[in-house]
């Protein structure tokens, strides 16, 4: 059955947005659709919480117009899953985060895993999923290349090498038998790194697409009774009537 | 050494800033200003994940103006702690949420509490936050009322009944030495509980003041170093620049 | 790309085994041909810790052959997940089983779910499995129907008629947003449980060959780095030779 | 309100009593007096659990003298807390250790905290104690300066010289936003150490002190409902008649 | 080879030290003598943080006689493990507290195992010494019969039918496959209900005799190296030079 | 009371069951009589999850033939504990694993320990059994010697030499009080690396025979009340009739 699936980038870089649609489209199913987009207002790059909240709205915004445009499903592509639970309150398909999408995938391919990301300062995000989400005891390390998000959109390829050389040395180092990428801005860099590593090194955003195009499959949405059912109806003021 | 703390109510309601801003003041040493403030657009109630990413927004705003105010420290008072670490992020005083004093506290006058909250959709809330500040072996149940947190200004009293008769159940039946009321809106009923009940019934807005007074006095605020430093410098677009 | 699942039901069944290859094909992507086996010798029904080793060599004999024909990933079809690391260093393509698969899906559509399985002994597996794969918080509670895993091939349709009143219980009482079906033997039931109660109801065989299809198509194998490396060479002597 | 808070160092050193005493009265409320009391016999330092067993008992003693003079709340002044639990069963009013005050205050300003204490014995003190107040996510690394706890009051100032390069040690190489001093008798290092290494070094005897400030101005005493209710009457023999 | 076990009753009471001693004679190996002992000064009985602080120096005390009377190992028989580190930094052969004598013993037979103890305080002991010892998983529930220790020697045998009944529940209502008898002043009681329920009824005292006989028999004793250590020798005023 | 135990070396190499079971009986009480067995068929030694589900079938294998010849209790001599569970449902004695029965001594004599195995695949095994029996915050350190199990019984010693270095560094760089050997072809080394460290070094052979005896002596075999019941009687066929 053909499928809608619509893949958020949560920072306004249509760059990124780009390298991301590109390695959705890569792996997705002949009949899914992909629609990806990012929001209309917000930061350029996502390195904290205080991005992250701001993401968030943005996020919220894009499910709503992915709702309207028939996506069957969602994927927030950033690896802090801004706006995560909130989002699944206000769909009615699937919701996946390619941070939970990652590690859920990596826990399937390994025993322990590590985990490379970006700044120093989202290594405590992914240390609090990983706590959420249940998977403390399969991560071994992290590790920051120390560069910002937008590095990996600058073209010198300096970003790029600096992943590949701390997968390297957590292959090395940590006894993971996976890695995953911390950041959607590395979803072009997975495949070839699993290559290279003769290790599975995971993206989120296509692990994240295919757990869509599954649950989409199976006919599961998220679940409307509790404390994911649709927000209560109330009044929203300011700058956020445009999520009403 | 005076201090001005600003007490952020996270929705725009101004009956409950008002009821939140009283039960600040109640408490606040002799030196101690208070700066009960709301943001100006948001939610009327916050009663699940959406709302608080909508409110977490509202939250960023009041502490860039607390600190153009001069505010020395922040609580967050809505009991689901919505923007904590974004706003760390922004502040350099410290900055506490009211779940996350009023369950310190707890801790501290009796080895179990049990939390009472408004809706049963808020409960996985309270649930996610003891796992993260590392309470979830000292609370020994949660409930709700099941009522909407307006209902706790419109008047009726009938909240507060509800309220008050599950204190007595949970003290009755949980085997908890103290209860945490779980929503800012009952600020004010906390004091004449812990009387009528015999056991510590403990509010949020009131202890995280005394927290953020205690912080101050002892000149401790936000870590900026590592991940609670201010916010990497960035283009906000759209209805965000207002943080900027 | 054209896929090869092979879908290994781990005791002797036959009707069990046509039950559940049935799901599978029912969810198996157009491209994918699905080999639904079982092993030739072993139990008849698996129905606790004694009953799991046993068929875990049967798990380890169908991979072994499932390899052999050119399966590019396999799914141990019951909700033990018995001989799971075991198959793992054995195979180079990914192995789930199908506890983890319809556990991670449920934490993706639900904040927590319940859990309804047959005979009472075997709730502790499924409780140590939540241990082992990180989700212990996640789920709410755990349900036995009391009647052993054959009763729901016997054709009078009692198990599954208690299944359906075990699920609607669970979503009354357990504040669970999901329902995981613990048993390969309920495959079947999952849509219309899913359609009736009006929540995910999950049912671990069709998630599995869903996250086996996207660990293919990503192009994602068991990890041979490590721990999950294939196994050293060794002489294997008795009823084992098959196995080399 | 004026206050009454006995500060209990559980050694019987008056030298360490002196430096706690002054520590307290250097954060202390306008108006809060402070009772620094030491046990009148036991051990002069406190090195581990042999020697928190004897300073319970001295706790105890100092307790019940406390509330003869009219204490409304309590401080054990060891990073061990010895007798909390005990003290708790005999106070009315909260009674606080300076162990978890220092380190509640830790989570409050940073997401990860380090901890430097005195001898390496005493570290899994620390650990414990961690693990019983949910805290030990909270902590990246504990630090043993290996010099006795009198040492800090030779007068020599290598103790203090090295307790700072262990905090500037933690703070390169832990990835923590804060330090937690893990010995009552570091109580006056830390607003100085503060100030020059840029991040916030907690000192518990401070801590605890307005930690009780609060709780007595909030009316929260310690439950008397259930576990921690006064202990059952019995007759104490021996040396133990003193504290009938 | 010989043995001498001091089996020390943290209370003074005689008819329990009595109860306690032939339980462990009961169970010794042919060679092993035990040494049944309690303190010379405390209380009559332990119900509470408070008793435990005061019976944690009978406990010492009874150690050092214990070794210089030739004791290889000791075993502290009340089920809140008083003085147990403690005890151990004292001791150079084994010390086992009855508490996790009994918890280890359990997880060896049951993959769940329930609790019945005395008066409802002294269940958050438990629940804390589960935590410590690493077995709250493997606890289902525990209770209490709501009758004081000493209920135990009345001679009326209401506290023995009452514990006989709750097991009885327990057995019927938990899950478990075991029960843990919460009291030193039960263990007469262990064997009978054993035979009587048809499920291991497991008592700390005999458990512990047990495994200290275990680890003399080994050569294991308490690791002098590192935080078990003797205690860094110090004057010890007032009642406690005794220990010294 | 005389006893019978059956100590059983999963894999089928006489040499290391020859070393197995001199290490039992050199601790074996006076009435004890040791029955050293090995599976008729299975691998020559077990290192990995592969290897371990194979030799279960030979220690359920085992069980049944002890118990015909009337052994009162079962050792399981491989450190990944293989059918164990599924041992306990067979057995009506106790059954106890090697893992366990050091890692359960080592917490006894030591507040952390450290592991010394052969082959670092094996270390996974090591750490999911921490998780499973609750010693995960008991275990400071894994260590591998990087040899196979069968270097143990080449005669040339290194295999030895490499465990008594690495024993050595883990005394000097884990701050552990004492260290577990993880494989049952090391029991011979644990009584002279006690002495010549200085502190505890356990081997689980040993250790496990003084628990199995303790259990007998007391009484308490497998619960056969719940999930440990003798399994539901069903056809074995192909090469598992030998189990029936």
């Amino acid at each position: 059955m053909p499928q809608l699936i619509q893949v958020i980038n949560p920072n306004t870089s249509l760059a990124m947005t780009h390298t991301i649609g590109e390695a959705a489209r890569s792996v997705a199913a002949p009949g899914t659709t992909i629609l990806a987009t990012c929001p209309t207002q917000g930061v350029e790059s996502i390195e904290g919480h205080y991005d992250e909240a701001i993401a968030a709205i943005g996020v919220l915004e894009q499910i709503k117009r992915g709702k309207e445009q028939g996506a069957q499903g969602h994927v927030i592509a950033c690896f802090g899953d801004p706006g995560l639970l909130a989002g699944r309150e206000l769909a009615s398909g699937p919701v996946v985060g390619i941070a939970e999408a990652a590690m859920h995938m990596a826990t399937l391919v390994a025993t322990r895993f590590s985990i490379v990301t970006t700044l120093p300062r989202t290594v405590i995000i992914a240390r609090h999923l990983l706590q959420q989400y249940g998977f403390e005891h399969h991560c071994a390390a992290l590790h920051a290349i120390d560069l910002p998000v937008l590095a990996l959109e600058d073209g010198t390829g300096l970003a790029q090498m600096k992943v590949r050389e701390r997968c390297l040395q957590a292959k090395r180092e940590d006894g993971s038998g996976a890695i995953v990428l911390g950041c959607g801005g590395m979803a072009n860099l997975a495949r070839e790194l699993t290559q290279e590593l003769g290790i599975p090194v995971i993206d989120g955003v296509t692990a994240a697409v295919k757990m869509v195009e599954s649950l989409v499959a199976l006919g599961l949405g998220t679940s409307k009774h509790g404390d994911l059912a649709y927000p209560n109806k109330k009044p929203l003021s300011g700058g956020f009537e445009m999520l009403s």
